[in-house]
């Protein structure tokens, strides 16, 4: 296997990757690019389309480059689909530019600009070090149905099993390396609806009016600590986002009545958990609930991997990472059932946003964070992280 | 002024106003026949048109009849205009039929056989009785801005008082007598709202979720006592009628909330103390509040008006009415600013429903009862009501 002479840059990477229009779900072109960036490198790359209309088909990748027999097995993970561009860019947003120490294009941060890196950070780690892997999915962004639980379904029956995983999303806020992501808090929404009886409001003992039940029981679960927090999340939080009566005459007391919960919830909790806790309660006061589980939480305990993590970021940047466990949801709860996993990734200010950009500088440093990472992660003991 | 030699028929009378299409708000045709009944019994006949599109032009009729300088003035009130027909009807609704003892027809309760009643009634009480009048509106079952309102305005201007009033709406239940009305609770409708920030679900310090807010403001309401009713009324009653957030999105915490309250209150409130009592409760909460108060609580104590009309139905039922102050608005609650008002009429089984009947009998019964009122009413001390 031979190495490239030449470092490989993040950047032009980067930019082939952007010039790929690919909202999400992802299929083809994107993907022919990121292969005929692995192919060179020794690269043996797996692709499939999974799933069907409306939620697919989703394109799946999964790049193998074989260590020695007995090598440990270092998995870079991501994806390629991005959001929508939406209106208002200064330049299009699947045409990469650069303007001055930046580059714009939608995906320039999350997280095209991640996976170029982990391409380059690849050209720069010795084939004999071990196994190095890409796991790539086409369906983050949207409702992940057939993206990274699909790919897992196709390692597992593959028989690969990476130690450790690193996925690249953007968690940097302020400057790169200034925090990375050891767990998310795991999400569930939650309907809840209260039936009465219809009536008028002259004759409410005619009626049974589910609006104040629904109101009590909101109250009550509004009043639940469901925890104070761990050492490594906050507090798990309950939200209201949705009231719904829909009566438009003013003189009736309305049928039923009804309101949605979205709860974030650490690792004391699981959805399941959470789904009896508010069920129960909504049970108390007549109302049946229907849970719809988004995740659960995960938590890569510091150890080992975070501090080779913090090790690598802190060589290359001078920064020390936060390890948070804030935010929002990402595939990590998904790869935690394979191995222990981090994110880390560009700085997410512009993520989501119309002119998504990443500093050029960044995306070489990344590289360079990124192959200290495989590298160290091929020598460390997975079980004790 | 000559009386007719035979007493005229209330049926003959119903069928004529019935036949005169008058969904609300009306004007026009169904004024003429009541004028064409009324002007041969004596009575002078004042019309006028109302307001303006959208809730107008509204036909109001004011008829009377002297009796002689200085004796009393007895008020019989109503509306000509009916709520839509709808669906389904055996016969045509506005082509009265008789089958069997009843006698179809939109209106048949509510309540052109009632004014039929009143028009036979009037034709039994001498001129030298005293002074007879018609209050009759075609605003009633609308929004009632340019009716009675407005009638009540011309009366004003012309110097015309009623010592009494009687309004016929159908006021019986299981049979004709069996109550009257001698006060209406009031009503107040008044929207909450309740602003936040909007932000997402995963970033709650970044955002002010109103629907708690709101949530603790209604279950706050919902607790109060308004009243313990009082000897004539029913307890003031309040009902949360409506919710809205209207927020699509699992993952946001939406910036406003919003409910809708329905309260029928009894002479111990007026809409604006209710009004305020809400918004203080709301205001606490950081909501704010929108009251329209749709009319306030009404009594007509029991005495002598109510003995009259018990004396009157027991003479020609065997019924004693119980004195009612239950159920919905009616056009009672202007009407008592001019002077003590009760409210009787047919049974109210069909009102407002498809085959809406009335039974000939009741008619005629009703006319010999409207007319013991008004013979008494005219003698009565009305000062001691
Ligand atoms: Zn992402
Ligand atoms: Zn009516």
């Amino acid at each position: 296997m031979t190495q490239p002479t030449t470092p490989l840059s993040a950047v032009d990477l980067a930019e082939a990757l952007i010039a790929c229009p690919s909202v999400t779900p992802a299929t083809g072109l994107v993907f022919d690019c990121l292969e005929a960036q692995l192919a060179p490198l020794g690269f043996t790359v797996h692709r499939t389309l999974d799933g069907a209309a409306p939620d697919g088909p989703v394109e799946n990748l999964f790049a193998v480059r074989r260590g020695p027999p007995g090598s440990r097995h270092f998995a870079f993970a991501g994806h390629l689909d991005v959001v929508p561009p939406g209106e208002g860019w200064t330049s299009a947003p699947f045409l990469p530019e650069r303007r001055g120490d930046l580059l714009y294009g939608r995906g320039a941060v999350d997280m095209k600009g991640a996976i170029a890196a982990m391409v380059a950070a690849a050209a720069q780690v010795p084939t004999a070090a071990g196994t190095l892997s890409f796991l790539i999915t086409g369906d983050e962004e949207g409702v992940a149905t057939h993206g990274t639980v699909a790919l897992i379904e196709h390692l597992r029956a593959a028989g690969e099993q990476p130690d450790l995983c690193l996925v690249g999303e953007p968690t940097s806020v302020n400057r790169l390396g200034d925090m990375a992501k050891i767990g998310r808090r795991g999400s569930v929404n939650i309907w809840i609806e209260v039936a009465g009886r219809e009536g008028h409001v002259a004759y409410p003992h005619l009626a049974d009016n589910p609006v104040p039940r629904l109101v009590a029981l909101l109250a009550e679960l509004d009043a639940l600590v469901l925890d104070e927090g761990t050492d490594w999340f906050q507090p798990s939080n309950l939200e209201i986002t949705e009231l719904v009566v829909g009566n438009p005459a003013t003189n009736v007391i309305p049928p039923k009545a009804s309101a949605r919960l979205s709860i974030r919830f650490n690792d004391r909790h699981t959805g399941a958990s959470l789904a009896a806790l508010v069920d129960a309660v909504a049970q108390r006061h007549g109302g049946t609930t229907r849970p719809v589980i988004s995740g659960e939480a995960f938590l890569t305990e510091p150890g080992d991997f975070s501090a080779l993590l913090v090790a690598a970021v802190e060589a290359e940047t001078g920064v020390t990472p936060e390890l948070s466990t804030t935010g929002g949801t990402s595939d990590a709860r998904f790869l935690k059932a394979v191995c222990p996993v981090i994110e880390f990734g560009l700085c997410n200010a512009t993520m989501h946003k119309r002119d998504e950009a990443v500093a050029l500088a960044d995306l070489d440093t990344l590289a360079r964070i990124y192959a200290r990472v495989a590298k160290a992660a091929l020598v460390v003991d997975a079980h004790a992280t």
